[in-house]
């Protein structure tokens, strides 16, 4: 990276009132803050207040421990004690991806980061089946294989082992993001806790419309003429937390399941792919079952 | 309309075997028909053959009813009494509209049967609240104001009586189209039997997203990235008849209600003239609760 | 309009350096005025700077006349004289529109106005044929026809005395937008002037591919899959002037040029009509050939 | 495949007449041929007629060879000596992919391929830098580096033997598909003759808008709000071959060159990849220099 294209990213909430924008910008051409990028948005309906800045750090005289430090007196003055973060680019950013026996996300997110379109360090791939292990190492990223049990027998509990697993292997890489790259498996409530607002889902529908198992099918029974995707934060509740991105393709009485799982994996991919993006970036505020995409 | 633009369109649907097309294109070429369009969908889940096929009238020998009379004998020959039909466009199309108080569709409708677009005589406008008789009439077309209770006492009764004089407003013109365009009334069921297959609702969602009142509150509170619409035919379950034709447009955290309705005015008007000139050419086969547009 | 919902309307260009935002923003803030929307941009090529802001008119204790006045320093004071503009909402939008003989263009705008959707006054529509002058007079706005030569003999003269007409039948309504909503006529090079910055033409082509005439039928000959539309303002090059919106809907090898026409209206209509009203909300700042769009 | 899968795929063409699909068809009903999936279509402006047809392969009682052999007197009779062909889908499609440095396409393809999305077999590609090897030979596929001068001294004579070594590498598999998946080079006449109807380019641009160097730099500087790409087969004439496929994505005025390039790179993903697909599918039967695509 150029010394010129690192940035420290601010994201702030706060509730909504006069002279916000005037008291954050002041604050950063005081320290002689080169703003590249600036985002705002008012919610009308609770009346909070988001900002997004991206200023080049080389325009800051002093490291981005300061900043946070100083920047804090200003959110605790606009009301915002902990509704705000600062990242610095020049830490680049970690994933981990979750995968089953479904490649074509993954396949596609590794070649964004071969290609250099996706900025980010993909530290490992976790999946319940072996398949999708050569490709992983192919690129040089460790793959590690965690079984998950099939039938009902011991079923509970061996989810539970598995998951724990799964927990410890993502764990070790503190990553900014956990990527459900078509898992198949649902996080159980204390994983969604523990990587609440960086776990992120790819579910193959446009949501709220066919929710859980066979989306596809789901869709061919109701005769719709669009087939989408949808990328949105893991919460507890199955397929119904913030949404980041979704993404359409049409389809017509000529297509069979299959060709709508065909179509639909071009729009899920692009919608992940968007998704893990806009995240990475720090362009996804959370605020309550919604988000802001600056 | 040219002489040599005038077409007969036949649409047939019996259960597939081998020979259908060769059967139904011998036929017509033993009478010297010139086809213009044909197209063919086999349904792999019910088994079930489509097709429909446009031949210039001028180049059969005799008239329709005669083309009725023998087509019935091949019908018939495939395992198809009732399952086909042919339609003169010699004989124009006749819409009856439907609408209450917001007037974005019907504008749209009326603008493109003035500039030409929709090739279809719109008999006659019938409307809940007066507001939109002007317009109606100033493109030369009758305007019936049939008021429709909004109280409880005397509400279902009274919706009945209204229902009863929209129903003969509606069936003296023996309309191809019946078109609730944002109707926002519940037809009753036996409405949607009198009409099955020539009423057609458009929806403000992208169903089966958001079924119901105030779809695009619901989309706003549900936080998705793209609003739709949905053209579909009437039956008597609420917004889940076969649907013929849906688009959508993106959204995002910065619009409101408001603005989402306004976008997505854009998306209903050209999904339901799309839906509704589908319907006129006899594009649109009803096979179940989906429907296959040649 | 409710008294809260009047706004003024700021935008703003300069040299880019650090402490603009600070600037603008702790101007408004020492005015009192609330931020309702606010968007920035760097063009990195030029080094230019763009802000739009709307501020609540109920914040701010004086005038617009005020308003202008004091920011006028603050424009001057960052290298601004001129690149800058206050709009109070309060004052209606005024368009005047030209057209020829097609008139799906007319019936959107049309229906729009009356549906409330897009808050102007049309003041005058202006015609070079008679056709469309019964539906502008429903709407109970004024119809000028203004007859355009066609032949070659006193064309140029006859053209010039046209223009003539259609220019004072437009400069005594000062309008904030003058529509070519498929005019079909080039204008002369002091109209372009005169209107440099209001005049919005919608071609009928994704420019810059199939400028001048008969696109559609250029796109056919061509065997694209897409066909588009483009909302721009006029310039003295012909289908050659800043980008405002452009939209596209796909065609196959079963559409006619006549099919390729009645489907490349609908996105004419809502290019044009996005086009129009991002210009009448001042959300459309030009910079050389190329346009911020806030 | 399962043996029900495997297909026959009839393209057909010849001049339009009264009868074509009742000749075709009573054929296939004669030999107990089970229609799949047929598409017709006549072009008016040519009048030639066209068609494609699926048929069960386990239907016919003889094999491929003698199904061409008998129709080839259908076609005769239809006036059509040469304009048809018969696949078996049997046989497996091969493609030979040409590369250069970037290589978000190919991994896009090498990915639908591994992820069985694309039935074909890559048999080679052949690249004029070496980075894309490891990827390539990760999917158990010859790479072969053939490297082209850049300067001017000597660069002819050597494109030319560059060019020649390609030919050979190629040829030697007789794929069914060239794929120049971003290859930057352009193909000398000789090996556009040779591989006419089977090289298939995708061009980073909405053509014709953009032609040749740097389409997304002159998509930028010319202020266009949505960039596209274009896959069509590779003629003599640079960027002018039949269209196959095409489509758009938005950018807005804070996309920078490198920002389009990138949003610009899923669009040609999909767009070669359907192109390809539908090609290898004897989907796209040209006419002139337009496609018809079934």
């Amino acid at each position: 990276m150029h010394a010129s294209d690192r940035r420290y990213v601010i994201t702030f909430g706060c509730p909504d009132r006069t002279g916000i924008v005037a008291r954050v910008s002041s604050f950063l051409a005081e320290v002689g803050g080169w703003i590249v990028e600036a985002a705002y948005h008012t919610d009308p309906d609770t009346g909070w207040f988001f900002t997004r800045q991206e200023v080049r750090a080389d325009s800051i005289p002093f490291d981005v421990e300061e900043l946070r430090a100083r920047f804090a007196g200003v959110a605790r003055s606009l009301g915002s004690e902990t509704d705000w973060r600062i990242d610095d680019t020049g830490e680049r950013r970690r994933a981990v991806i979750l995968v089953s026996k479904e490649g074509h996300c993954l396949y596609d997110l590794l070649g964004r980061v071969a290609a250099g379109e996706l900025d980010a360090d993909v530290c490992a791939v976790i999946g319940n089946h072996e398949n999708l292990g050569d490709i992983t190492r192919a690129h040089g990223i460790p793959f590690h294989h965690v079984p998950f049990p099939t039938g009902d027998v011991e079923g509970a509990e061996g989810k539970a082992a598995a998951f724990e697993q799964v927990r410890k292997l993502v764990d070790e890489h503190d990553p900014h993001a956990v990527v459900l790259a078509r898992f198949m498996q649902v996080l159980p409530p204390e994983l969604c806790a523990a990587w609440a607002g960086r776990a992120l889902n790819i579910h193959h529908s446009f949501l709220p419309s066919f929710v859980g198992a066979r989306p596809y099918h789901q869709a061919h029974k109701r005769g719709v003429k669009l087939v989408g995707a949808t990328c949105h934060y893991v919460t507890a509740d199955l397929d119904a937390g913030p949404i980041i991105e979704q993404d359409v393709i049409r389809v017509d009485h000529g297509d069979s399941v299959r060709d709508m799982v065909r179509k639909g994996r071009d729009i899920e991919k692009v919608t992940l792919a968007r998704g893990l993006r806009w995240h990475l970036e720090n362009r996804v505020l959370v605020h309550g079952n919604r988000t802001v995409v600056f």
